[in-house]
């Protein structure tokens, strides 16, 4: 027998119709027999049960009530005018957000990791040849996912100064290179110089996962002679469902509409509020802060201050605590999530992020508060 | 110049976060002068506005308010365990509702056509040949896909009767077999003899994109020697993540907390209205529509009646009339969707979904009703 497998995939409504069809035939034959092997969970039978939190990690966030509104509207159909109005202003607020007018802007219908790769397997062909700029756990992955493309993977592992960037990059003469823009697990960002930031932006996750790609890389992607591994992440069929490519637009997949809906309402909260008041809102409170943290006798993991990212804080574990009692005593007393490190920072650091409706004077108050009480509780080996 | 693109993925908050240091540092030293080449979109300054619509296509359909209320609850963190508990409630659900026990069960974070993706790409190999049974678009879809997979392709382009598609297995030797269990196109579904169906059964889509692999093609998944060409979906790393493999769950990639809610939801009203109770009501109210369909002189695409689906029902195109009219007529008079044919079956048929809440009696009578006044007013060339 070489037919070892038989797949089916299918919208789930047809396939459970389709075993409905078949059991409901046994059972007819079978004289009203049930024919269920498994019964209803009894998990299922209790209630939904949220705690509330505030989410002060490296993301998810807490997110406003008018977006979470937005997403709980009725749905209506992927091509109905109202939707692809609704990606028009998608479309709109990212170009806002990211400061682009380039006509390649669209969201993913994945989470931020999902947008990643559609960015990479858009870029990459087998055989070529790819520089990744290595320095925490998504420069790791960005890594694999290339090699998994049949891609000539060279790793850049310091922490890449634009000078070592660029000489590495002639050096190597790579087809493409991967910088991530800044390091979630150590809270630095760095621009590259230009023509290197931006000549392609590749931004997973707004709201919930979505690039943005212009300049060469997003025109590249649409001029591409063979086609992407993927159908679902396929960029030039991807623009003309989000009408970018100027052509009548089709049919591509059946888009998540109450995502599309969230993710328009918080890029109108954003219009509304002006990219310069978020921006300056996000620095102040960061700098409160950092000012609070090194109160406490912290020490902030980047030192230089203009590397530090103004949503998300990386501080050391202080000497002598494990950062998984302090993380734990936060959730437990205050009901505050912050994260420690993840990948090669794992261990080292603790992430305080404040993001969007979160970043909040009255947030840092409450955070720092929780770690004043943290420090005195934990165990600690000295002091 | 080799280096034509410097790509940077990541989540979009540390992206943002880096513009903004980047501008912010610009506009600094440009005096406070706004660097915005692009001002918010006025079109995100008007508030968002959802019209009612019942959703009697193909999908998606109308959801139950009580899922949408899930799914509009603040969001917790991907690894929390309360989270980590939604989904192994999520496991046992679709067990349920796909009455089976097998350890790979688990929801992708992406929509059905991503599930599709993910079973092939799991099965798949390159240079694998794989047999495709083509009877419509997903057919033709899942063809795509396998030959951007690296697989050699074969096409069993007649509507698959089981002794056909045996014989041209035998035939072909393939590794690998595609058949979509019910032609969402052509509204039938017919089940392929024991050990065919199911040996292996990917389901895209129970709310928002959920394979479940069972037999020997899941197994098959877990052990395959080689890394599937892609992180997001490698369903090793989201065993794991499911805690369908019995280690330590990692983290994988930050999950869309809000839809696991809903999911969740949805197989909880399935619990406890019982599987048996909802295939009765579809069965019933699939029933109560064809024989409208037939009183308003209309004709069934599927004609033997075992072969259709209780939740799609699929009817020709009557006669002298445009496909385009009717289902505008619907929409802009009833504010009821009904869907053409897709693909091969485009301008052929109509196709009609009574899906989940939306399969009840009272809905059967206003698409009937509408049909009715839809053939008097359309345009039509005879009668």
């Amino acid at each position: 027998m070489h037919c070892t497998a038989v797949l089916g995939a299918a919208q789930a409504a047809s396939t459970a119709a389709l075993l409905q069809a078949r059991l409901l035939g046994m059972a007819r034959r079978a004289m009203a027999t049930s024919l269920l092997c498994v019964p209803p969970p009894q998990v299922l039978l209790r209630p939904l049960a949220v705690p509330e939190r505030l989410l002060l990690g490296p993301g998810p966030s807490n997110v406003p009530p008018r977006i979470l509104a937005a997403g709980s509207q009725q749905l209506l159909g992927h091509m109905h005018p109202e939707v692809l109005q609704v990606m028009d202003e998608i479309k709109a607020g990212i170009q806002y957000a990211f400061q682009t007018r380039n006509r390649l802007t669209l969201a993913i219908s994945g989470t931020g990791h999902c947008a990643m790769e559609a960015a990479l397997l858009n870029l990459l062909d087998r055989d070529d040849t790819a520089l990744v700029a290595v320095n925490g756990i998504w420069g790791q992955r960005a890594a694999d996912i290339a090699r998994r493309l049949g891609a000539n993977v060279h790793e850049l592992l310091k922490p890449p100064g634009p000078g070592a960037a660029q000489a590495l990059g002639a050096l190597h003469h790579p087809r493409r290179v991967f910088h991530r823009g800044a390091a979630a697990t150590g809270g630095a960002g760095r621009a590259l110089p230009p023509p290197w930031l931006p000549a392609a932006c590749g931004c997973g996750g707004i709201a919930r996962g979505s690039p943005h790609l212009h300049g060469p890389a997003g025109e590249k992607m649409l001029r591409r002679k063979t086609k992407p591994l993927s159908f679902y992440l396929d960029m030039s069929l991807l623009a003309n469902y989000w009408g970018c490519d100027g052509e009548l637009r089709r049919y591509h997949h059946t888009a998540p509409i109450n995502s599309f809906f969230s993710l328009r309402e918080g890029l109108a909260m954003l219009a509304e509020l002006g990219l310069e008041n978020s921006w300056e809102r996000h620095q102040a409170n960061c700098i409160q802060l950092c000012q609070g943290l090194c109160d406490l006798g912290l020490e902030l993991f980047v030192k230089e201050e203009k590397a530090r990212l103004p949503t998300v804080t990386t501080v050391r574990v202080p000497e002598g605590y494990d950062w998984k009692e302090i993380t734990a005593f936060l959730m437990d007393n205050y009901s505050i999530e912050i994260a420690g490190g993840l990948g090669p920072s794992v261990g080292k650091v603790l992430r305080i992020g404040l993001m969007g409706c979160n970043s909040t004077s009255g947030n840092v108050d409450r955070v720092l508060c929780a770690l004043r009480d943290a420090l005195r509780h934990c165990r600690h080996s000295r002091l």
